[in-house]
């Protein structure tokens, strides 16, 4: 007999944790509501095509792609951000904007797998659709530190960048578009020599190269220095001059309306998509080397899927990222507690009795489970003392002919007669 | 310049649909906590294997099934009863048994589009499992109603049958079990005629295509007279017996337990699945010829898949299905409408001022935007306007200068200066 098993890089959640996963993903729902962004649902199947458009090498590679029995070429979606370009550039064209839309779902990527890092994996998407200003990054970051905040992830650090001001320098030094691409996507995964031999290797000047050296090298330390460092840094590139006032600007702006937010500037963060064409962020803890959500500024990419020219924003946060950041912080999930009860008929003729008051119980919406296996009661309250139920209600010929049962509290092994129509306040309110 | 469309039969959900799925989504797992059905997450890409054992030839040749980029065959789950049957027969074989999962999420299969069948689909799913009582059964019904009368539906009737009543007769005169597998998947479809001549064609006895003949015609009309008819016409087949005094227990403890539910009995039912053993029901509205919700007993399928003997019964509900027939009855859905807030700042120098103040909004639980685009005052309000928005929050200098800002009520038409102390208490409690 072959045991069956998850898939590699898939898994199970099992109660405990599917409980923070969809507590997390309630977070941020909630947060989604408190900033104005409406939710959207789009399909985990979407052509290969939409998906690849701009996605990155990294990406592009790695993608579930396959052929459907129709023969379309179709992919699993291993972002969101290709879906909600699609809605903007066509059904949505129309929309006065700017428009605020949110995603949540599962996402599919065939990377190797590790701590963190699944094939299948949980996002929340925030996208700001139709405001080149600075206010809609800052909206974007402010929101994302909410809601590390609202799932109780403690010591968040935010490193931001702004990808103008490294493309800036290679576009003013004439570099294609593919090797800033390549160039980009090295200093993604930190192999900056790499990055610098690539960029070196096409002969550029000697200027150009020194200046990408320094900025690589620029990161962390008081926001504001390492801005103004950056400024001094790039000051002949007009470009980059502008990125790097952009970034002041919408930092300055997160850090002025009082949010309680721990940033580092780092001039060489890069990210492995392809699509961005502004500020770019990402969140860590110290207990995860991954990071748990990132996004940026994108205002090419809705042209690119046909629609007209529209700037926008967005960020991903990864919701099982933050599960596992949160139990390597120990931290503890305020998940609603409701008190529990097994119903439990003392013999066969019973059962119906004992199915109505379940049914009585649950209207007054108390969670109720029936005894369905037909064991002797001293069994069942084995069972559900093992399994911390709160109260078993005893469902026995003689208090029901005073339209009555036994309600046991398992903790305090105490046992008491209870008016069936008294039951749910009984429980509810005070115990027996 | 390619139009880039959703893939055939794959649909999105815009905002006003996505808020009603996830309603839904939310009362289906509000069922499962007052029911004690715990929550598991399992993955949308399977092993084929597991998801071909025993999913009958009609889901089987429907299957989104592809290599994955390590030659693996996978496929995208059709149905949640095999991934859950993995884990009760893998890491859960040692719970004490009985045990009671919920999970919910997005299904695929390659059928035809139509009103109400998409190649994505959602469904929740209950699966009650160490019970072969009746009890269960009945429970599962009784929580499939619960749902249908928590999501607001109007005159659902269950179709209710009993696989053992035919597979009874069936087995008795020796048919293969190909064959009955082949008739129960015509019976499903509703093609009587071709499942008798599958049967006569095996040349079995007359009596045998004749008690098939009489049982495939009973339905409807009330429920215990049905069953007598359907006792009548399987009295010389046992297990036919067996089966029909189970389903009539269960009937029987359904309607005693006093839940609110219109059942049909129909001797001639058949399920698309192949590995139902028991009691099967479907769940329809008279505005859609789809079921909405369907489940049924299963006792053999855990051991499929390598796990102990484990009698089970379970359903699921189509969560897009229900949708579907919540619009087609035009019912309101209550979605808690929160006073929505924007925020304007008058001027560029006063954003961060507009984001802090949203904060403080947030903070209070107040959904709030903010003016993102650099438009005028009077341009914002307009837009304020054209979406219903509740309030907009002026922020201006002389205002702020008194740590007030003006808030305008946009229905009324009436404006006000409110300290920003004050202003969430003012806006939550009373309006202005």
């Amino acid at each position: 007999m072959t045991e069956f098993k998850t898939v590699r890089g898939m898994r199970d959640f099992l109660p405990q944790e599917a409980k923070m996963m969809r507590y997390i993903e309630g977070e941020t729902r909630k947060i989604a509501e408190l900033y104005g962004y409406k939710e959207i649902i789009t399909p985990v199947v979407e052509s290969y095509e939409l998906l690849a458009a701009k996605a990155g090498e990294e990406v592009r590679l790695r993608m579930y792609a396959f052929q459907d029995l129709g023969k379309r070429r179709v992919a699993l979606r291993p972002e969101f951000t290709p879906s909600v370009a699609r809605l903007v550039a066509t059904i949505l064209r129309n929309e006065p904007k700017p428009f605020r839309l949110f995603c949540v779902g599962s996402l599919y990527r065939y990377d190797e797998p590790q701590q963190g890092r699944y094939r299948e994996f949980w996002q929340s998407d925030f996208e700001l659709m139709g405001s080149d200003k600075p206010e809609a990054d800052a909206e974007i970051i402010m929101l994302t530190n909410s809601l590390m905040e609202a799932a109780g992830l403690k010591n968040c650090t935010f490193k931001v960048g702004h990808v103008g001001v490294l493309r800036g320098v290679m576009s003013q030094e004439n570099l294609s578009e593919k090797v800033q691409n390549e160039a980009m996507q090295l200093m993604d995964k930190a192999q900056y020599d790499e990055a610098l031999k690539l960029v070196e290797e096409t002969g550029t000047s000697e200027k150009c190269l020194a200046t990408l050296r320094k900025l690589v090298r620029l990161k962390g330390g008081k926001v504001f220095e390492v801005i103004e460092k950056m400024r001094n840094s790039i000051k002949e590139y007009e470009e980059s001059v502008a990125a790097v006032d952009n970034l002041q600007e919408i930092l300055k702006l997160v850090l002025d309306s009082e949010c309680k937010i721990d940033m580092a500037v780092d001039a060489g963060f890069a990210r492995g998509l392809e699509y961005y064409t502004g500020v770019i962020f990402e969140v860590a803890v110290p207990e995860l080397e991954k990071a748990l959500a990132g996004g940026g500024r994108y205002d090419k990419l809705i042209a690119l899927f046909g629609g007209a020219s529209t700037p926008a924003v967005g960020v991903a946060h990864g919701i099982d990222r933050i599960m596992l950041a949160l139990q390597l912080q120990k931290a503890t999930v305020k998940v609603r507690e409701e008190k529990t009860v097994m119903v439990i008929p003392v013999n066969e003729e019973l059962k119906s009795e004992a199915l109505r008051i379940s049914r009585i119980l649950r209207d007054a919406d108390i969670p109720a489970e029936v005894e369905v296996t037909g064991r002797k009661v001293a069994k069942a309250l084995e069972d559900a003392d093992r399994r911390e139920i709160d109260y078993a209600i005893i469902v026995g010929e003689k208090e029901l002919k005073e339209k009555a049962v036994a309600v046991r509290d398992l903790a305090k092994r105490k046992q008491e007669i209870v008016k069936i129509e008294r039951i749910a306040d009984t429980i509810r309110s005070k115990g027996i």
